[in-house]
């Protein structure tokens, strides 16, 4: 055996932070008291009850009562897999509205499945057009899945769903939808919107830690993977499978990932507390005070007022500054993270987000404060004082 | 909008229990405090350093210097999927030794991601022969990949690791290990067994919750994944682009499950602290004290000695006597859990796990006592005091 050196006693700090970027952002206290609790076994009555009140709450977020509701033991690429893996067989056809970084994402787990993928490439920092989709579903007869993110975390942009659905069911296709960066933040109507599968992540709006993916699923989704001809590819992403853990018999699947699950019952408790309404007003008043303020500093948005989202802005970084140089002024000199492009906006533009408990008016003043003092060091002039302003004359107006 | 009950707003609790079961084992309370620390974005080089510390301490664990370890975001069951879907290509022939629960399991993942399956079925509760793996070897020329877990937790068995993978040198295949039960309780020796991927589980002997997979894989296994023909059928569990995001360049992947990995990594210096050596001698000692109490109270143990697990203990129930009306008992009147039998075992064994935080003295101890109390209530006979003794003079002899 190698003689290997004895770590230190002490347990090494976490630096605190305020996370603007895109996620994982701030975990409230409570949730993270939760998972201070002890541990307990996954078949114990006592955690079966703790599963079941986590379903009743998720239901709720979802505005589901149709459908079943669990977390996948999985960040939230696990919940867009599980849905692509399950939903389709070999050779079925998916048409896919792509329009961001994560859509394409959507595509190379599709294909991995084996799926006949037909991707509607649309233009990035825009909604998605309808017409678009209309046109191509009429080109085919056998369409198995149509597929949408509802709020693109790499644009921006919030996705009107209900056209999409609506074309979804005229060819009576399944309708799945990314809900990662919107469940908690923004209204999302299952059963309402006739959504089949929709899945979220913990460490959004929904103000956990990562590590899980809330899902619904349809009665229709569910009995179509329950009369599949081949097994999904994958056993531990089986929706089939979670879906008998979580909700019907209590099968035996895998070992519950026990305190995750009470951070997000905790999670889930905040958020029915809050009020699904209330939250969603307090997401939008703090993007409408952050617009406002980046706009004061001579910023660009990158989306239209009318398709931008409450939990994510992005700003084109301005000619000659170096965005990643002010993201780390940003980090080392105000603790404050805010995020990157991906993929066509590597380079170009900062994405704030302003998400669960990091969607707090205190937050959106101290960054804007932090970039008046921090912008003209990179070579940009601004004048002191008039973002952080303009976002306070938003929230007074908006009454926050 | 439906309009919800609002959630009360004390959090409700969970009950203490001693987790004497197949896992969630105890957690240190230091590993749950660490989950107490504020959240960190999975970019910020605080948070890479943090990744760096976990996969050092990591490789100390897998005692690996050449092969590269990391965590998945996912359960033990993750780790097995990751390993056969990543190394294995359709039509790609594995040999799987058969021996248990979680054996079966491997075959269905691995038909799953299109394998051609030769599973070799022995005996359950005895260590899997040699031989069958040897004779089934000759009659290929072109197998990919041999299977086999070193801990069966439905089983209870002990599994020689290292005639195995000779054979499977000597056939010029790659060799994957299921440690999920042994890792961090019992030695593994990855580089000196010639081993290609091994996954274990936080929840067990590594004394944290469960909610991630860590693996190691060799030089040898990664070349392989990297010169597939095809993609491995899930993303989420590609072992190559976990690997470049732990390890290489940290490209991004997925949201990296930033408590659960806090917790690992403070797992991990307990389990540095105590020392390897040191801690295999725990489970060790442990263990031999509960085998001397069941037998005193005239329970028969299902391994012999020589192939028995020191991480988990299988007992048959005594005839007429209802096992699951025991394990209530013991539940409900000491809180302690124990597990029951899985597959052809259901119904016929109790299950003892002493792993990590668990595999303490005291908690044997009161596991007997219980039993002392229980056993006649439910039409079993003992003297009371017996089993108690004899796991006290075990403990006493071996100085623990």
């Amino acid at each position: 055996m190698t003689q290997s050196p004895v770590p230190a006693s002490k347990m090494p700090s976490v630096p605190p932070r305020i996370l603007l970027g895109p996620g994982p952002s701030n975990v409230d206290p409570r949730v993270l008291r939760a998972m201070m609790q002890p541990m307990i076994g996954y078949l114990d009555p006592d955690y079966i009850e703790i599963m079941n009140e986590t379903v009743d709450m998720l239901k709720q977020v979802f505005q589901t009562s149709e459908g079943s509701a669990f977390p996948l033991s999985g960040t939230g690429s696990a919940g867009m897999e599980a849905g692509l893996s399950s939903l389709l067989e070999p050779g079925d056809t998916v048409v896919m509205c792509i329009y961001g970084f994560f859509c394409e994402r959507m595509v190379d787990m599709a294909e991995r499945a084996g799926a006949n993928v037909v991707p509607l490439r649309a233009d990035w920092g825009r909604a998605f057009p309808e017409e678009m989709l209309e046109a191509e579903l009429k080109k085919h007869s056998n369409v198995k899945l149509v597929t949408a993110i509802q709020a693109e975390t790499s644009t921006g942009v919030r996705q009107p769903l209900q056209g999409l659905s609506r074309l979804a069911q005229e060819h009576d296709t399944l309708f799945m939808v990314d809900a990662v960066t919107a469940l908690g933040g923004e209204e999302m109507a299952f059963d309402a919107w006739n959504i089949d599968y929709a899945y979220a992540a913990t460490q959004k709006c929904m103000a956990c830690p990562p590590g899980l993916s809330p899902v619904a699923i349809s009665p229709r989704a569910l009995e179509s993977i329950k009369s599949r001809k081949t097994k999904p590819v994958s056993w531990y992403l089986d929706l089939w499978l979670n879906a008998n853990y979580w909700g019907f018999d209590r099968v035996y699947h895998h070992t519950g990932p026990v305190s995750m699950v009470l951070a997000l019952r905790e999670g889930l408790r905040l958020i029915l507390q809050e009020g699904l309404e209330n939250r969603y007003a307090r997401h939008h008043r703090n993007a409408a005070a952050l617009c406002a303020g980046l706009e004061a500093l001579g910023l660009r948005m990158v989306v239209p007022a009318e398709h931008r989202l409450d939990q994510i802005t992005l700003a084109w970084i301005p000619d000659g500054v170096d965005g990643d140089a002010v993201r780390n002024s940003l980090l080392r000199g105000h603790g404050i993270e805010i995020g990157r492009g991906l993929g066509e906006f590597a380079g170009k533009v900062w994405r704030v987000g302003l998400m669960g408990e990091s969607s707090k008016p205190e937050y959106v003043l101290a960054l804007l404060s932090a970039m008046e003092k921090i912008l003209p060091e990179h070579g940009y002039e601004v004048a002191s004082g008039v973002a952080v302003a303009a976002a306070s004359e938003s929230l007074a107006r908006a009454g926050g």
